[in-house]
């Protein structure tokens, strides 16, 4: 059997654990008869046809063992969309270098990039497997159960917010949250895991997937301080307003950045939470007529780049499919996204397959209805899909009274 | 001996190891002969004047180290700062309940309103000691060599600039990441605890005590990013303005919260990130007119709150100087700040020792001009102080090509 070459790249928003496919991606192809040299695009498909290449054979154990428990993209990522000429331009490298198997890291983007470069290389006639290894902290692949790097960046954000409760409740006031998710409110959602007692927060949890009227989350906040005398809020970057049909923020601001595949930049800025804050400030009026206490803050990249606190299962996860993908691009002719399907909750049991590129690319999946209830909470059914990806959380502690 | 009773109370921000010290408290007045209740008072000296308390001899154990490894005041916290009736109300409330020891953990803030209880109880012939607690994760006591509380602070604040780090590697931009301190630069300086290489950012360092023109910044800025393509900045939100002698964020925001101590709200809202990411996005033109990916994070609440991360060192010492003050209680009339003084950087060793109330009460210690070079950068010296406080940070790594 005739050995050949390999590109791997990373794309798109990075995460925690986005590097242990890498490295499980280059483990297996040390260990495999069918590909040669693994070359590292630098900057995903940028690196590519600009010939950027990183030779990841023979790279020391020692040092993929430190890069896999580092955040963010390795090899360096990229925002770039394919175009047909690109893809020629991306046929020209591959045919260069003899790299007839292309692994690719990334979201529902990057999927569609998979797809798109697959597509244009049947129709040339170029041999080509190509290999769409999920990451995403938006969680939002259809078809995947989850996505690597989703537990790690909840693992963050509950323990975040686990940490806030116990903060707003020694100085006690209205505290929001802005949590990552453009489209899907999956990591907003799993702030619901912070929760010991019912007296905990996140009180109230706002996703995407439930547009909300100023009208609603002021009656909300205010109902939730009458009772507890504090509030603390979840909020998703791409809360939905349901008379505009635009996001707050894109209300908010007008000059947002957009990348090239025409996703607003929604994270990187406080505007979400200093609105929300100023609403309850002007808007609500406590009993006694004392001056709020209102706090926001925007969790950032912190969710999908903090080192030393991932998920264990997330990131052996993510390790393994990486190696599943060079397992699969074994059988000729063969491409696909590495896909996780769920066998059971308690235990907590998966199992890898394979999916059609264009079965993930491009559009996104939303939160099921049945994790959203009342339009500001998240169900028991959410914990049960979640609490697994996410493993134990930091260990707290209250005195009775003070619960 | 007869037995006298005494109060604990927290105050001011919480940290992430404030409750380390009053379970060091809890511990050494359950092997005290000369104490027999501990009270602790619900929200501080409101807790004392409502006569809310919780018994704390006898509390499980277990229970005990859950609450030391949780962040945030257990007993809760308060902004209140006691004039002459309040303390009035203090005195006929420790009267009360025979109370002649009064623990109080807390900042510059509380160390002040510890030193107004105690003249005052001098004044009226009421026999009290009074012992302040250090807990600030701003680290700005004076005679102080560090406060409880900064090292967990400063290993989060490092850590997150780690990761961020590798983020602003992998979609290479501006990033400018916002960090607490009202008027000392000790967190947002150990940043500078996340290089390990000299490519690795923070590239730019800016402090309280180094005032900022907008000029600087962008000459700054376009001098990382014209060589690095990218650029990584640290910046406390207390950054002055050299020309108004005001803060930047005074400057944004006219509505601006204060508290009883007459401190300006500076964290909670997104506003210094978002403007200093706006100056860049509007001055700056990078060489080719490619428009700049800028983004802004504030870090926030995270840092005094984020659970399961703590310094380790910071821990013990926040437990210890909590123990101390217990011991020291034994001694008749003896009242104090319990502080640290550094004895060797390496090995790290430090002694505890009683300070005057007024030594620490309300005046700041800002950061050493020696710890500061050219306005934006933190010195080898700063390092030296920080680095053993602040303990191990999280392991990553890098492709050499990729450094």
């Amino acid at each position: 059997m005739s050995k050949k070459n390999a590109v791997i790249g990373q794309s798109g928003g990075p995460t925690s654990v986005i590097n242990q496919s890498l490295v499980g991606v280059i483990e297996e192809v040390a260990k495999s008869s069918h590909i040669d040299e693994l070359f590292g695009a630098r900057h995903g498909v940028r690196g590519i046809i600009n010939e950027s290449f990183i030779p990841l054979k023979g790279q020391p154990g020692e040092l993929l063992e430190k890069i896999a428990i580092t955040p963010a993209a390795a090899l360096g990522s990229t925002r770039d969309k394919p175009d047909a000429e690109y893809c020629q331009k991306i046929f020209a490298s591959f045919k260069k270098h003899d790299v007839h198997y292309f692994f690719y890291i990334g979201g529902n983007d990057s999927a569609d990039t998979a797809r798109i470069v697959n597509e244009l290389a049947k129709k040339e006639g170029y041999e080509l497997q190509v290999f769409h290894i999920p990451k995403t902290i938006d969680n939002d692949l259809r078809v995947h159960d989850h996505c690597p790097g989703f537990g790690s960046a909840a693992k963050f954000v509950a323990s975040a917010m686990r940490g806030d409760n116990f903060d707003n409740k020694s100085l006690p006031g209205i505290k929001i949250d802005v949590i990552m998710g453009r489209n899907a409110g999956f990591l907003t959602a799993a702030s619901v895991l912070a929760r010991l007692h019912d007296e905990d927060g996140p009180h109230l949890i706002y996703v995407p997937e439930a547009p909300l009227s100023e009208e609603k989350f002021l009656a909300d906040v205010d109902a939730v301080y009458s009772k507890r005398g504090r509030c603390l809020i979840a909020v998703s970057e791409g809360l939905m307003n349901p008379t505009t049909k635009k996001t707050w923020t894109e209300s908010l601001l007008t000059n947002l950045d957009k990348d090239a595949h025409g996703n607003v930049q929604l994270a990187g800025t406080g505007a979400l939470g200093d609105c929300m804050a100023n609403l309850c400030l002007t808007r609500l009026t406590p009993a006694g007529g004392k001056k709020l206490r209102v706090r926001a803050d925007t969790f950032g990249y912190l969710q999908r780049s903090f080192p030393g606190f991932l998920s264990e299962v997330d990131a052996n996860e993510a390790r393994e499919v990486g190696r599943a993908a060079v397992l699969h691009s074994k059988a000729k002719g063969v491409s696909g996204s590495v896909a996780m399907k769920r066998i059971s909750d308690s235990p907590y049991k998966i199992e890898l397959f394979l999916t059609p590129l264009e079965t993930v690319a491009r559009e996104t999946k939303h939160l099921d209805p049945a994790f959203i209830a009342g339009g500001n909470n998240i169900t028991r059914a959410f914990i049960d899909y979640a609490a697994p990806l996410v493993g134990p959380l930091p260990v707290v502690g209250a005195f009775e009274e003070m619960r």
